[in-house]
């Protein structure tokens, strides 16, 4: 699977005095992407932190094309970019779920660390994961 | 030393579409008069989780008078309501610095707790710090 | 209607070092309640705002019971707690949803405003909608 | 002046679960950053508002080289990367303060728009403060 979909709503917290949503939650709403696109490919995010493995944020970015406003129904598209035996990258889309509207584009870079923070090499430090993500990515091992 | 002062300033991120501050960040300003209260008692709380001893938060209360706006500059004001074994309650008074006007009052509540989130009595826990934060706070022991 | 549900899943955002939720995002949980409440009654806040109607947070409150965690299911149980001519009162409860282990409960008070943020008494600012709102809710006009 | 610096404190509602600062909140750094190196201009931002020209953000990235921690010092250096008619770009470093130990480097792109979002070419819309933006910033008009 090379890409899930959540559904969330726009929240008036969210929202900043120009009346739309202020463009640091994107990046939240790209974590929550995230969340379920691993809950999708049957690999809650919680559980690799239970096991010990982190995905830190290395890079951040998104393009913001139309703003979304308080109250509306938004549509995540999160999707695989790269994986590699030390960081992968996502992809994200957001649209306004029913108007179909792309709002924002982006991309975070992440880097695979124990609790310590501590850069690992998956491959070696959880085989069994990283054969999955291999799989559930459809990526070829770079 | 019964209360605390610091100044801050509002920013972009914590107004809505209202035009105004949203209200839940009033509870991360009373969190920074805390931190702030903290340090100029020597006793940064830092220190606190350091030693294994968090003060989780149990209640919380803010009543609003006035709104905050963006660019404010604003003026914390953080004392102790009460120091016990297994808690203490803050309160806060937040005002626009310059004019002096009061824009907000509020309370918190917190548990002594430790590291695994389980109630600890700080008087047998940590009789140091249970003997600063009496003296610095100035209370009788309840 | 006297109260609404809506269910919503802790984002890791909503973390802090504790590894529990921040005890501000309760508050953002609430107005999350109120919205989706308002939309069961099939009066969407969104829409308030657009008859020039605001509701203005005067009050709010939260006692935390047991903490919230990353990924959990949580429901927001919604209720109107007062209806008057120039404000109303909100009150929460929140659990985690599977094990019905109540999290939290709370309270907000909400003024009525205009855009300009002046006071109005609703019933006769908006007749129609105070007598919805009374209906809705069931209450009777005190 | 070609850029403006700005020390803030790492807020305990900034951390997330993995005991660092959440990654969206240094986009909220950029822009205390960017607020900060205006008032230093001597043009506060909350001006430009008022005269009807916003800075709409259209692009937002961030790279992460180190962790920035609870109650940390911090301090961001806000520069203009370009300007032109009808956009402008800011680059942004963040340091441990003390350390100068350099945590975060970013970057957003902003449109001028009025207040009802429309792109605005300042030049036109604003001459005054094109050339005051002009030669603060030391750019030359591209």
């Amino acid at each position: 699977m090379k890409s899930g979909e959540t559904l969330l709503r726009v929240r008036y917290a969210e929202t900043d005095q120009m009346g739309v949503v202020y463009h640091s939650n994107y990046f939240i709403w790209f974590e929550v992407g995230r969340t379920e696109y691993f809950r999708q490919l049957a690999m809650p995010y919680a559980e690799f932190e239970k096991n010990n493995l982190l995905l830190l944020v290395t890079k951040a970015f998104c393009q913001y094309k139309s703003p979304a406003c308080y109250d509306d129904l938004l549509r995540v598209v999160t999707g695989v970019n790269s994986l590699q035996e030390v960081r992968m990258t996502f992809k994200y889309e957001i649209f306004r779920h029913e108007k179909n509207e792309l709002l924002a584009i982006g991309e975070t870079e992440h880097a695979f660390v124990n609790r310590m923070g501590k850069p690992v090499v998956l491959k070696k430090y959880n085989p069994f994961l990283w054969r999955r993500l291999l799989e559930a990515t459809g990526e070829q091992q770079e």
